[in-house]
């Protein structure tokens, strides 16, 4: 047994706090992780603050997590001890279901998340990276390549690989142009790699004023998505469009702005009530509306080794342990360039 | 100049009659041809009697053609006289466009369609295969292999080539699982066509008492739509499904029935105020919707030639040119099985 020392939450309106619990049990396959760095995804508020109505209390939320291999479970030989590793959403996953099989433990109907999440193997609920320590099987722990910044590096775990599948799937590259829509954590992680991957960008959003910020991180052009003299001229003008915003909005002008056999992939889930989509835009000019969820544990491990070798990590502001609240309030208000990352040595003293 | 008899609309509250005009002089890519069965297509009908409020009158509708070439232009290399050639819903395209470069004619802006349409080169409005005969440019003319039955290969040319361009754009083929929404005219072509491409095939549709017939035509199964328990059993169990019906009709119990990585395609418009779209469906699996419009020559020529090896015709109800009329009432009361093919033998006597 080891005793833990976490942030938690002890219930939807309590502010997170500290926390100590006793880890699992090491087993043949584990590793324990000394934790470095964790990013704070919009998700951890969201199941902190019970919004989807499934919380567990305490809940130590966490799935953009550096740290460093500290003890390996007799059978681990993916990670020695030492090596500075990565964990994201997912802690476990069925492996032999038909998702398993193909490599896309994502779509796992019994996927473990990295936190809040019922692991049949321990029979406890996993807790994340906002501790001092995690015991993951080693088949759910990334390798971090040398030369990573460790702090912006956290949220390629989640942001980075989540905007990195849908432009891997639907196969971005040199000659395409492709717009990213909103530019908070997600989107401003698919202006840098869409960038890196040889693509023209442009950032497709509500606010003129990130124009300069989106030009900085690798986008060609900014498109002003209320401004409609602007949207006519953009036309047709996209083979592909990343949607990274949650909130409602309608999705009839972003899919006028493809050409034939565009796609539109949307990486949040829009409310029911917003505007229907006209079937015409998909019929009439064979354009498609898809979505995608986080990233399978292989193309992780490729978005890890491209930023390597691309120099590309968040943009990050990195926070004592005991400044989680407070940046809560701040990502509701969309006041964070790009990414809070704890520093988790900050815990101790909290 | 050569007189041309029809059947032609003069207005939209007129019933289709007997007419003559000119036909345009034969250039030098034109062959003339002969017709000698046309099919009787729903957008024949919404044309004639201006329900997209576009039509110009008269107008002599007709795109899905079968004749014989009886005058050839100096340049045509492509058609000889006395082959059996077919028209389909385009006569001609700008040949310059990114889409036209691409062999997708259909997405052509300036495209030409076969009837009711301006055709620059001639400065006519086009007309249609309810005619004893038609000017079309040879590269818009396909062959017809030898075999197939004349009236049933008629259909071929829209029904056909319209259920059969998103079947091989999304690769259907053996090892997958394909569902056709609605038995009509589309629907009967999506089911021969999937099941000779090798796919499982399943019907959905609304009505139980088409069971049997779904499985003459190949599928080997059959999902009432209204039935939950039936759609419940059938969840996540289709890789692709061709969704042919216009009317109004939720999606997302069809998005329902896709796997991981499943598409659903319209061919249809369905009306904007049907249910919204649920993006989870997208996101959670990352579920793909689309649409498609028509085919290209191309893939027209190859769906012919595929049709012929494997005995594939329309089911057809051959009238009498004169008969059209009452077509039109019973196609309205879908009382077709699965589509009308005027003789056009008959224009003679009418």
């Amino acid at each position: 047994m080891s005793r833990t020392h976490a942030y938690a939450a002890e219930a939807a309106d309590a502010a997170l706090a500290p926390f100590a619990f006793e880890a699992p049990a090491l087993g043949d396959h584990d590793v324990r992780l000394e934790v470095l760095y964790c990013g704070v995804c919009h998700s951890d508020l969201h199941a902190a603050r019970n919004d989807w109505g499934a919380t567990t209390y305490p809940i130590v939320p966490g799935h953009e997590v550096i740290g460093r291999v500290v003890e390996a479970g007799a059978n681990v030989t993916r990670h020695r001890i030492g090596d500075v590793v990565g964990v994201g959403c997912m802690a476990d996953s069925c492996r032999v279901c038909r998702d398993c099989q193909a490599g896309l433990q994502q779509y796992c109907r019994s996927l473990v998340w990295t936190y809040d999440s019922l692991n049949p193997k321990t029979g406890q609920i996993t807790r994340g990276g906002y501790a001092s320590a995690m015991v993951v099987d080693e088949a759910y722990v990334l390798r971090i390549p040398p030369g990573l910044d460790l702090a912006g590096a956290a949220p390629l775990l989640c942001a980075g690989v989540t905007t990195w599948s849908p432009l891997r799937e639907w196969q971005v590259g040199p000659g395409m142009r492709v717009g990213v829509v909103g530019l908070g954590g997600l989107g401003h992680m698919a202006v840098k790699l869409a960038s890196a991957l040889g693509a023209e960008v442009a950032l497709i959003t509500t606010s003129p004023g990130k124009a300069a910020d989106a030009r900085r991180l690798g986008a060609s052009a900014v498109v002003v998505s209320t401004d409609k003299a602007q949207m006519k001229a953009q036309a047709e003008g996209f083979d592909f469009i990343l949607d990274t915003v949650s909130a409602e909005h309608d999705l009839n002008p972003l899919l006028s702005l493809l050409r034939r056999d565009g796609t539109l992939v949307l990486l949040g889930i829009p409310p029911e009530n917003q505007p229907p989509i006209r079937a015409i835009h998909l019929t009439a000019r064979r354009k498609r509306l898809a979505g995608s969820l986080i990233g399978s544990i292989a193309e992780t491990q490729d978005m890890l080794d491209f930023c390597a070798a691309h120099g590309i990590t968040a943009d990050v502001e990195v926070i004592a342990m005991d400044a989680i609240n407070t940046a809560y309030e701040r990502m509701l208000r969309s006041d964070v360039k790009y990414r809070f990352v704890i520093d988790m040595a900050t815990l101790a003293h909290a």
